[in-house]
C-alpha cells in the first residue's frame, strides 16, 4: 500500500458529517498508528448546500457519489447513507469492483447484500469493513473475528437498539404511556423524528442479529423464518405488573444454534432485576457472547450516535491502513456454511400473559381450560380487579410452553367474547 | 511470511499445556481463518515426566528452552513460565532477537520488562504480543490498540484480580472471616495454593494497570510512585458496615490522566450496590474504558483460567498468522510519552474509616477533633455500640480528604490509646 491513502466519503448526514471532522482532526495520530497520510479527496450528499454541524470542503463535493469513482483515483470509500439498496448499494458494489476499499455503518445494506458484496471483496482482494453496522462503538464484530478468534461460540444476545432500550427504560421508570414516551424519544434525538417503524418493530436489531449470527457461527446471512417482535404493544399495565415479580422488560436479541440449526430472533423479554443484562438502561448496548473456551464475554457501550459509530468507522479505517487483506465474515466465502432454519414452531419458553378479562365468574375457569387443552401450564397466576370497570387483568406465568401451541392458545383466547382485548405476550429470558 | 508456521510453547503448566491442546486440535479452524499451517515443533518445561492434564510429545521435549533457538528453526514462541525475570526474560530476549514472534501472557515480565522487550521486537521487526495478560480471555488490549484506535482515552479501571473479586464477593454473601475464605479460594483452584500474596496485595492487578495505561495512553511503562493497597486486612465487620450502607467493596484498579500526569492506584474501593462495577461478582473480570468519542465502553468476561487465557494467546496467535508486524504498544517506541506521575499526595476523595475505640466520654470529640485540624469533614457517622466489651465501632464517610492529610490523620490516631485497633480505611469510587 502506497504511504497516501485517497478517501471518499458519501453520504454527509450525521455520522459522515461528525466522521469527516474526525478524518480530518486525527490525520496525526493516524500517521503515528499506521505510518499512512490519509487524504479525503472527495465527498458527496444531495444537498450541497445543507447546514450541517461541521464544515465541508465544497471544492470536493459531488451530488453523484458514482462519479467520483470515474473522476478520481479512490483507495478507501467510507458510505454512510444508510439504505438497503438504490445508491448505497450501487456505489458499494462499483467501489469493490473497482478495487476500493469500503467501510460502511449500513446493517441494512449488510444484513441484506453482505454475503454477495463479501464475494465482491473477496474476489477483488479488497477490505469490506462494517464494525459499525453492529452495537456502534462497541467493537463486536472485531472481537468476534480477532479477539475470540478460535473460540466456537454458541450463543449472542443482547440489547441491540438503544432506542427501544431507551423508551422501555423510560416507561419502567416514569410509569408514562408508550406514546408519550417515544415522542420525548424523538424530542431527545433518541429515536428517529420521522418514522422510528424500522427501530420499534425490532426490524434493526434482526439485521444486527443476522451479522452477528453470520460472524459467530461462518455461516451465510439468513433471510428466512424469523421471530420479530417489536415493541409497540407493550403497556405501561405490564411495567407495573412485571416490576413486582421482579422483572424488567427489554428487547432482546438473540441467536444461537440448536442441533446444528440457526434461530435467530428478536423480541421483547422478561428480565429478572439482579441479572447483568437487567441492568443494562437507557441507551446503552450490550452483547453477550458465550464461548468455548473463553467463557462468558460481555461487551457494553454506547450504541448509536455519531462519536461512537465514528470510533467504529476510525477503527475499520485502521484495520485497513495496516494492511492486510481479510475476509469480510473472517473466513473465505467458499467456507461458509449455508443456513439451516430451526422450526421455531419446536420451541418452548416460559412465558408472560396478560389477558383483560370481564370480571364474572366462569372466566378464568374458560382460561385455563384453553391452556390445558394446549398443553400450557401455570407456575403462577394473578388476577387484579378493576372494580368500577368490572373487568380484571388476570397474568399468568407460564411453564415452559411451545412456541406453536402458544399460538394456537392465543388465537383461541382472542376470539372469546369474555377477554377484552388481544392478550399481552412476553416471553421470559 | 512462509505457509507452514513453526511454533514453540515454553512452559507446561495448566496454561500451557491447555494451549498445546488448543493448537492441536484447532489446526483446521486456523488454516481456513489464516491460511497457514500450524506446526508445534518444540515444548519444554522443568519436568518432562510430571503429570499433565494434556498428554505432550516427548519426542520434542526440551528441558532447557534456550537450546531450542539453536537447534529448530521456530517461527513463534509461546513463553507461558510466568515469572518477571530469570528464564522467561532470557528466553523472549532470545526470541525476539533471532527474528521469532513472541507472545505470552505473562503480566509480569510485560510490566516490568515491556518496553524493553517492545525495542528489541520493532528493531528485529517482529511481534510482541500479551493480550492474555490483562483480563484473561477478554480481549481488552486488542480493543484498546485496534478497536478504539483513535478515541482519545481518558480512564480506564476494573476488576482486574478474579482471586481477590472471589474472595471479596464470598466474604459478602458468607459473612465468613478472611482466612477462612481464602482457604476455600485454595481449594476450588480460585487462589495460588502456595503463596497467594501478589493475588491479595495487588501486584496483580497493578501490573495490569500499569500495561493498560501504557495502551490507553501512549506512555512508557511507569516503575516509580504508586498506590497499592490489597484486600488482606478488610474485616467481615466491614461487610457488614457497608451492606447497611448500600454498598459493596471491590478491589479496583484504576489509571487515569491528570494535569497530564499518570495517576495509577489499586486499593479496595466502596461501590455502590446499583452500579454497574457493584455488580461483577467472582471470579468475573471487567474494564470499563472512558474514551471520546465512543463513550463508555465495558468489557466483562473470566478474567483467569486456562480456557479463557487460551483464547487470548489463540487471537495473538492469530493476529500474528494474518501477517502484518504490529508495534507492541500500538505506536512506535520512539512514539511514547515518557512517564510524569501524578504526586497522590494532592488526591482527594472520600473515605470510609472504622475505628475500634473505647466506649469512654470523650473519645468520639478526641477522633472529631483530629479529623478537623487534618481539614477532613465528616458526611456521616455511625457509632455501634459493643456494651459487652465497652468498645465501640466508629464509622465515619468523609467529605472528599486530601490524601496527604488522611495519611497523617490516621498515624495520629493511631498512636491514641482510645483507639485499639490500627483504624480502616477504605476509599470510596
Amino acid at each position: 500500500m502506497k504511504k497516501t491513502i485517497n478517501i471518499a466519503v458519501v453520504g454527509l448526514g450525521k455520522i459522515g458529517s461528525y466522521l469527516l471532522n474526525e478524518l480530518n482532526s486525527k490525520k496525526k495520530d493516524i500517521y503515528i498508528k499506521t505510518g499512512k497520510k490519509i487524504k479525503v479527496v472527495a465527498i458527496s450528499a444531495r444537498n450541497k448546500n445543507k447546514k450541517r454541524q461541521f464544515k465541508i470542503n465544497k471544492n470536493i463535493f459531488y451530488t453523484n457519489p458514482l462519479k467520483i469513482i470515474n473522476d478520481k483515483k479512490i483507495d478507501i470509500l467510507i458510505e454512510a447513507i444508510g439504505s438497503s439498496d438504490g445508491i448505497s448499494k450501487k456505489i458499494v458494489e462499483k467501489a469493490l469492483k473497482n478495487k476500493i476499499h469500503v467501510i460502511t455503518p449500513n446493517k441494512a445494506l449488510i444484513s441484506k447484500h453482505g454475503d454477495y458484496l463479501a464475494v465482491l471483496a473477496e474476489k477483488n482482494k479488497v477490505n469490506l469493513e462494517f464494525e459499525a453496522s453492529v452495537g456502534g462503538g462497541i467493537p463486536v464484530l472485531r472481537t468476534i473475528k480477532e479477539g475470540l478468534a478460535t473460540n466456537k461460540i454458541k450463543k449472542v444476545y443482547g440489547i441491540l437498539n438503544g432506542t427501544c432500550n431507551y423508551i422501555l427504560s423510560e416507561m419502567e421508570q416514569t410509569k408514562d404511556s408508550f406514546a408519550n414516551v417515544l415522542s420525548k424519544a424523538q424530542k431527545l434525538g433518541y429515536a428517529e423524528p420521522g418514522n422510528p417503524k424500522f427501530d420499534l418493530n425490532g426490524y434493526d436489531a434482526l439485521a444486527k442479529v443476522k451479522i452477528l449470527s453470520a460472524l459467530s457461527f461462518n455461516n451465510k446471512i439468513s433471510n428466512s423464518k424469523y421471530l420479530m417482535e417489536g415493541i409497540e404493544n407493550i403497556d405501561s399495565k405490564d411495567f407495573e405488573i412485571v416490576d413486582q415479580l421482579n422483572y424488567r422488560i427489554k428487547l432482546l436479541g438473540i441467536t444461537e444454534i440448536i442441533n446444528n440449526q440457526l434461530f435467530e430472533r428478536v423480541h421483547p423479554c422478561l428480565v429478572k432485576k439482579n441479572t447483568y443484562i437487567g441492568n443494562v438502561n437507557g441507551v446503552m448496548n450490550a452483547v453477550i457472547l458465550e464461548g468455548n473456551p473463553v467463557g462468558e464475554s460481555v461487551l457494553q457501550g454506547e450504541g448509536a450516535g455519531p462519536g461512537p459509530t465514528s470510533s467504529a468507522l476510525m477503527s475499520d479505517l485502521l484495520s485497513i491502513l495496516r494492511g492486510n487483506i481479510k475476509y469480510p465474515f473472517g473466513i473465505s466465502d467458499n467456507r461458509r456454511k449455508k443456513v439451516k432454519i430451526y422450526d421455531m414452531n419446536k420451541y418452548s419458553n416460559s412465558l408472560y400473559l396478560r389477558l383483560e378479562v370481564k370480571d364474572k365468574p366462569g372466566v378464568l375457569s374458560i382460561i385455563t381450560r384453553q391452556l390445558a387443552k394446549f398443553n400450557i401450564s401455570v407456575q403462577r397466576l394473578i388476577q387484579i380487579p378493576d372494580n368500577k370497570r368490572k373487568t380484571a387483568s388476570i397474568v399468568i406465568i407460564t411453564h415452559e410452553a411451545n412456541e406453536l401451541n402458544s399460538k394456537k392458545c392465543l388465537k383461541s383466547l382472542k376470539v372469546n367474547s369474555n377477554i377484552l382485548k388481544a392478550p399481552v405476550l412476553i416471553r421470559l429470558f
